[in-house]
């Protein structure tokens, strides 16, 4: 199952008050890594927002938090996708300390959704597609 | 059981290009919850994180989300003790739009660690309580 | 001139690891009160995002700090429209601690653009009276 | 005058609603950019928040906005020292767009604090040349 890896640096921004990583922030570190993979499967988000006729909304999204991580730790982010469905696809992320130490997890869970609508629809084909042969490379 | 609710309104940094609430900013309303909630328990998080010998990082959380959310929309988070545990403890949170519809659910775990050896420690003594009191609150 | 008051609490998340409000979300406090402003002035950014034929992107922002905030701190943001001109606007915040502590000051600078063509245009008479309502409020 | 650069990519979490980057987080880039400053003089913001004597905190922050950017633009912030004081410095921000065009401006002003008394301190010796070195490397 391919993977795609992203390094990151924690900056004073994603931390808090105690001093390490805010919850929430590992969410956005899991959508970059993301935003990411669909870059390099050849899609652009601002021209699917602009002209395309679907989004794929999260729909579920969790995370675990295995170690504390503080300003300046420098982190890599896996992603794999994990489930391809008939309307949605699951991805799943891993992101790695120093020495790569698993520091936590995640996982998010997304929809095709009619920009018309408002309903749920099958998995555009293109993008079905590309998920399937990421999911596949070797 | 008790619930605690807050009153929140969907702000332009909440959202994002897609024209919806960014799906991590829901893990932010819902922290902002359960800030309130250790208010209202007498628990001041700038004295704990200054003066205390122990903080309660979460460390799982989830999210689901059941309608979209966008900018203006005003939302009623609301918050319960779902669980006491020896070492932690687990707080569920409803997320109601206009008229008390459910547009999103959550949860968090959070567990006691001391300050000192960043070693897992029981619920002080404190804490359990005023959770226990809230939870069967009336 | 008039004054919209809003009150707002520092939480964890607005803060970062040196224990203080992290300065850029000092911009995301006043831009929560020029949403309040404008929803004051019987506008709605979701309607006008969706339908509207202009947007007023800020083009100059700028902070001052004068004391530091930390988590829980209780706070008024206070907003001003300093000046309407041609095809922008003015708006100068002040955030008030404590005893009415002066603990930040803030301004930005908007100006009126044509969605279709993204060019700079005389600011809306709709935006421009209710502004200019609002300034000279007793 | 030496220039550090830094490559970002502006993500989904990095716009609103109304399709482009929110303005507060013009002023989260060139943060990063500082952070990414300081590691190459060798400083440790973690360490120096853990252990130090002093902080530098950001007292006045400004921004323009010249170009609209949207998710998925790849931009790079440069960062030179404008200007050292006695207790002061001025850190001066370009954000360039595609061809290198001009998309943004800012700057910060920073004061070394101690963190014990909380009073302004003279900026301490090491930070002061290394600050210095940076600015007249050619």
């Amino acid at each position: 199952m391919a993977t795609l890896k992203k390094k990151l640096t924690v900056r004073l921004h994603d931390t808090d008050a105690a001093g390490i990583l805010f919850f929430a922030n590992q969410f956005v570190f899991i959508h970059d890594t993301y935003e990411e993979l669909l870059r390099q499967l050849g899609f652009s988000i601002a021209a699917t927002l602009r002209d395309g006729s679907y989004i794929v909304p999260i729909v579920h999204a969790e995370s675990q938090y295995l170690k504390p991580l503080t300003v300046g730790d420098e982190i890599t982010v896996t992603v794999q996708v994990a489930k391809i469905g008939k309307t949605s696809f699951v991805l799943e992320y891993e992101l790695l300390g120093v020495d790569d130490t698993l520091v936590g997890k995640a996982k998010t869970v997304h929809v095709a959704v009619s920009k018309q609508t408002q309903n749920k629809i099958a998995l555009p084909e293109k993008l079905r597609r590309a998920l399937k042969a990421f999911q596949s490379a070797p």
